[in-house]
């Protein structure tokens, strides 16, 4: 389910960086299949990123859609982005990178994983992706 | 309007099966004018592709916005995932790669084509874009 | 908030084309932070761009995402459509291009700038946010 994309500086992150902090991020999402997560980096050059018109060479751009789960009320939702801001904060913030992210909420009944429509959110199929980590009919 | 995001690891589909999946893919929407099917692919670096925090090199994630239709009911979405997944199929699962999608369904009124709002559902005016395939003022 | 995403054909723009209409895109937005607006180009080669099913190589394709503001009315969004137009005639219609964009909405509360939560529309934060052109915490 979410899908995280993040535009980023060329060299902005090593390969074990992309890593680790693709580990970070599924972490968040310890009630999911970790294979619910999935993470797209992407290289921008300094001549096709602007903010507010300038070009942008210290600029990490994240955007996420969310599937699986919505918030059940505004504090989980604000504690929860406290948490990114964890996740994040060793490679952007610590590293003087600027960055922004927003996440979108898109339709539970309009994803689809290896031609299966996803369990409902902790039912016992559910689980047993989550155990398996691997999505299987039901 | 629909407009679908492919990515997919490096060498996973030649021009030749981009060319078809796209024509499969236009398929899906046989009462829109062709030209509203808009489909990108992008190739993504096994250390840029990541599913719960591992490399991703046999993964094919895709993303849909919708934007012309919205579905009536649930057997009609069901109906049409399932010739989503037949679209899909020889690109994907028979070739042994793992896949996942997801639609997000976006505001009809945000959307421009070639300085034109597009015409309502089922107008007239849409019957002639199809019968033209191209955009034409009304 | 905005975050424009635009695939373009290979040598399409110029470095400066680029930085001239993603000025041009900023001007969009003056009641915002400058720093607000986001713009990500990226090269499509041909045969990986389909319209309907054809190899597209003179398409511009625009996806938009607002988060900072709704339109208020239908009348304010069409004003705005048409503004956008203009924006992009230069670059796109001006130069026998295809264009097409569609823009989402967002949720406001799923947004951060530098680990702040944006200041609502309209306040005396947001106001400083504009004058100063960078986020600071309030």
């Amino acid at each position: 389910m979410p899908l995280w994309k993040i535009y980023h500086p060329k060299d902005a992150f090593s390969p074990p960086d992309k890593k680790e902090l693709s580990e970070r991020i599924t972490r968040l999402y310890p009630v999911l299949p970790k294979f619910y997560v999935g993470i797209v980096f992407q290289e921008v050059d300094k001549d096709s990123f602007f903010v507010g018109g300038e070009p942008a060479d210290r600029f990490v751009r994240i955007w996420v859609d969310h599937i699986a789960r919505t918030f059940a009320n505004d504090e989980i939702k604000a504690r929860w982005i406290g948490m990114v801001e964890e996740a994040l904060a060793p490679f952007v913030r610590d590293r003087g990178l600027d960055w922004e992210y927003h996440i979108d909420e898109t339709p539970f009944d309009l994803w689809s994983i290896q031609g299966l429509r996803p369990p409902p959110p902790n039912s016992e199929h559910e689980k047993r992706w989550i155990a398996e980590n691997k999505p299987s009919p039901y």
